[in-house]
């Protein structure tokens, strides 16, 4: 169960209106690595957590902090759209700030929304649940929450990069700096498990099961040895279990494929004899 | 610039048909974590590498190995359809084995496709775009990759487990492999950027911009310390640049957000005097 | 900014596993009109309001309420899915018990979720953000509150009648009674926005500029008069400002539309001339 | 079966071109309150009606209107987009009417369509399916209509404010108009319903078999208590069965999950001992 | 403007009931290429149909006579849903063929519409407007027509073979030969528009914009000359402007890509020195 | 299996950047009928080709070609975004041609790609498989092939109108004349199998199933009269077995629907006595 406490998690006071800003800031509300993505994988990660209180109490933490993450950006947005306007293009026309507001606004941020935050990305796009993952094995998702925080954190940046309004970058600092944290936990959460289980997930499954030889080879699919001086290419594996090495010329191992033709009552193509499909009903 | 060879990378024959599996198999051909993703998800890294020649090359390669296994996936799904059975409810209700088939087949594969794989996952639902990332930030975009070849090696695991064809036990060990190698190779790429680049994406942000007291700091949302015994919560940063230290009780330090009053031609609702909205225009 | 106490709001055991009724129940929890979408709801409404603080807070009391019933479902879904059959096809086509289960289970909460919920609905499908609306209007947004209590209270009642497990159906009697007072909530504040701003929204639209004619008219456009015998085609009109007229026979008052031909840069279909498309560059 | 004639229901002709206005008109045309939107949803309600001719009649009529307006409204974009200018940037550059026209456009108007409408919202987003709702239900699925005709007309009053093109408004007046009409009337089909009925939908779920002890209280779950003076703290219910009450401290009355580990086949993570993982397989 | 009738086109009614049928009848209905998709796609072209009256009426006769096929398919559902159970696995397990009809069903036939049909397709995913297109070029949305009369009358007729209702049959037996109709119709719009537009569309680019010596070149990319037997490596060609000619070994003519780095505001991985990137800022 | 050679199949370079041109050129990539749609259902249609060798080994000639599209035109995007400016406002307001940047770039080039290509379309929609189709009958499937083919080259047509960029239009220029090809190609091969098959599709259903007085006319749903000069409505029909006929009124001969009550525990509305609803227990 869950409660609110009226005060943002930080400050989400912009110096002014920017409506145009407004829509980019969408992508780490509603984004595919938005916040709305880390908060909902968290919680369902530490819901569906099967006999690990420790990670089931951290997962249910982060994921609480991150519904207080989607507020301060809602609340941003909601902000940076105060008075925008959305006057008719012959205004616009006459004055090119008006009309490159009116250009780079979303519009449904005036007619559907009303001047508020919608939970869509930076190209409208609305959020969708396969953004998420909750596989039930907690290294495999916790990789999937470095990720997410990872390319979040860029984008955090980069938006950063694109104002020079203080109090949206005051806010973005906070943000940065959670993200970093964030990296570091599912590092540290990462290594934990990796020491117990084994860096291949999943370690459960036995070797025995595996076409061994091409367990370790990097496959050269593309012309030029550029990659070959990579360190996937050379060495003792990641998982200290053996040596990569380098396929140069990858062999094709599988039969030539030949289906069966469908049966009558799927109705397609024949057969063909030569030159045609054979004779038909028609 | 792309050639295809006829003979597929690995044998992909199934023992005898079975559309229900067929449909299971799905997923890691369509699904979110399935051959479609990576595949498109390398060669859009590939393409977009910028002056990095190794790590293009390298990505083109396993890219393009990638189009071959959605090939392998897509031949064995076809060969598990044949002759699926398609008749009325009336024939299953007398033999349950039918009735089964019947009942657990993806109705498409047979009105839509006519017995052959379609670019969906095992719920029915078509592969989308957003199931890829290419962000421009190598060690971002690997640890994305990172994170797909664990989910799908889990699942490819998990569809060993749910048959016991032999056949098809042998193209998913040769696929569990190669996720291994996958997984292993994005491990070495992911260590050797972050030797020189540092671990927390993107390392290019200056730390002076963020607020660095909250940038190493656990902080418990959730009821309850089991979260507080974790790797996360105590030692050095996994950046090795400060220490862990835990938030007993986070406190809200942002303002209580109060938003002004939406613009008259927005008709939103309008201020409330005491006990109900102001006189309106009605 | 939130918090999480570790006790669900309400008691959420099975007496049993279930998988294919974890299935169903998937519905209320990802669906259109399942708890995430109740949740994201009112919790955006309450960040996009503006000036209102009694709505404010009543929003945020009630969207943090709903995130505890997200909690809930996926919690009993979970436990529904406990130790659910993944077996081969074989198995089932002999213990037609184990078929139904096999045939009539969501693949995807073993292979992607590990028998864990998942945020989708009972086809699979993915919970989108296009399912919520924040308008800015708050009588406009109460009256979609109304509906989704409406049609989820509906949703609940129906998997009610669809199991006899008690635990279940406990979790559920539980839901259908906030359902109840969440259908009056909604009702009551509707009727003291109605009160003040009348009923027809937005109400600060000025009449004059409507086409008034039109304005209380039903139009019978299907044939056959039955609908002439209801409320909406006679008696003084739900606004109270005018009465209510059916239209037998309505007629089109617009243009015959004619548009004009593109431009020859849009290649598109140029005018024909009689017999066919005037002479081409080909 | 249907009929159509070559007149519009009114007129849709606009004084001059304006594509950035025709992608702002997309909302209501296939926005997720559009006309598509309530002509799908009227026409399913009515088509799967079940034994109340009356009400079905009605809803075959609406239904059929809005066919009526979805071709309004189609025309009128083909006509705004009418010469639209698609030239390259350069041009833009220096005349920054053009520039703020093409930056404004949706380029798919000109790609994709060649100068026509399409069946998107003004973010450029596909209508789908999931925006309409048949529920077997009359009175729920008359408060999403009177939701749909709510948030509509608001929509189409925010897009009357962004343009001053007089042919533009006219036809907006009409459909302003016509949505009064139509909230009024599934205002006063809800009335008709509510009195035989009852306002708490479904009806006909016995009250013995809700935990009634929460059916009528208002659960504070957000800091502060504003939310304390509204109508549905106080007062008697609006299904007047009962009296609304306050809950200033919600209790938890739920378990604490725990759920059990999952079986080996799923490869989960299997639980953990003190400080790590159990011992695994690898 | 449109007007509707009761009656429907053709028969509608089914011998008794079957839910399972009832979810594959809906790919026809809400799929790719059902009947949404043909209404709402001849309607648009026919909106936005520019200056050839021929074409628009037929566009809308035809677009209208689709709005009764989706009326007589959804009204064939909802009667094939008559009295489905929707009992508990338990009685389903005792009786094999109820549990082929409750694994077999779609649930939110039961859940969402309370026996109706809905706008999806038969692995319940919903219809959207990318299926449907209207490019401003008659030629080329005939072939799209074309295509989907073919796609489509090919499903009817795999559900034909689906059933032994005789109901069922009957229906079906009139949609598949409107569909034979279509199919001629739209073959012979096509034949017309070719004659006098040439075959390539579109006509009105002029070749000496094409890099000519390609434009009839069969490239052979995929090991094995099977593909040099066909009529489109030989003969002259369609058009009847050249010949076609076989590339047994298609060359690669393009530059070797390589993209500059991005600006470092961009924060993506900086160019790599021997051995691993530059130095950066961390 | 595949291999990649790394020079492109043709060149593309643009001649100077253009981050607004890269959004509108994502249409033909990621768009309905880009590249990546043809390349998923050549390769589809490939993998499925049951016993037609002939065929097959062409499906993955242009499948394999079509990557190499997707190639160039990636290649192409992330030069014309090379050094995009992603500054604030107010720069972009003192700088029309900069403002007219902002506002018409897409901002996840930047935020999300780091000035890379992405696999969405020009109104940043994601890629999906539902644009793609694979049949199990080849006429039909070719069939769609031709109109993905009209409908690509009409789009790239009207890009290479909308740029003045020599090094863009060269490389449109090529594809403008592959799709020549491609056109041409699947004419021949719809010829070819339309001469063993017949016209419509699918050939193997026979007749006597049809409704066959309905198989040949057209039918006037739509007033006026303009659509019977057509070549639709006289003379022999295209499959050479009919004369097509004119249905000046064409008549509803189905059935007046009347559904069934839903049973009891559908809760749905009950029938309706005079007046209102018959009495319910509430």
């Amino acid at each position: 169960m869950f409660f609110h406490v009226k005060e943002l998690q930080y400050n989400a006071k912009p110096s002014k209106p920017d409506p145009v800003y407004a829509k980019k800031l969408q992508e780490i509300l509603g984004g595919q690595y938005g916040e709305m993505s880390v908060m909902m994988q968290y919680l369902f990660q530490g819901w569906n957590c099967r006999g690990n209180e420790k990670y089931r109490d951290m997962l249910l933490d982060i994921g609480t902090e991150e519904i207080a993450h989607v507020e301060m950006i809602a609340t941003m947005i909601a902000q940076l759209l105060d008075g925008a306007p959305v006057n008719d293009q012959e205004d616009a026309a006459m004055d090119p700030a008006i009309g490159a507001v009116l250009g780079g606004m979303n519009p449904q941020h005036a007619i559907v929304n009303g001047l508020g935050a919608q939970p869509n990305d930076s190209a409208g796009y609305p959020w969708n649940a396969r953004y998420t993952i909750a596989s039930g094995n907690l290294l495999a998702d916790f990789r999937a929450n470095l990720n997410a925080e990872t390319q979040g954190r860029l984008q955090v940046v980069r938006l950063y990069e694109m104002t020079t309004d203080p109090g949206v970058r005051d806010m973005l600092s906070f943000l940065i700096a959670r993200d970093k944290m964030h990296q570091n936990q599912w590092m540290a959460a990462i290594e934990e498990l990796e020491e117990s289980q084994g860096a291949v997930v999943p370690s459960s499954f036995s070797p025995e099961h595996e076409i061994s030889d091409v367990a370790y080879s990097f496959m050269n699919f593309s012309q030029g040895e550029e990659s070959k001086t990579g360190r996937w290419a050379r060495g003792s594996s990641m998982d200290g279990k053996a040596h990569f090495n380098y396929v140069q010329q990858p062999e094709a191992n599988g039969q030539k494929p030949q289906l069966n033709p469908s049966p009558p009552y799927m109705h397609g193509t024949p057969p063909i004899s030569d030159g045609g499909p054979a004779e038909m009903n028609h």
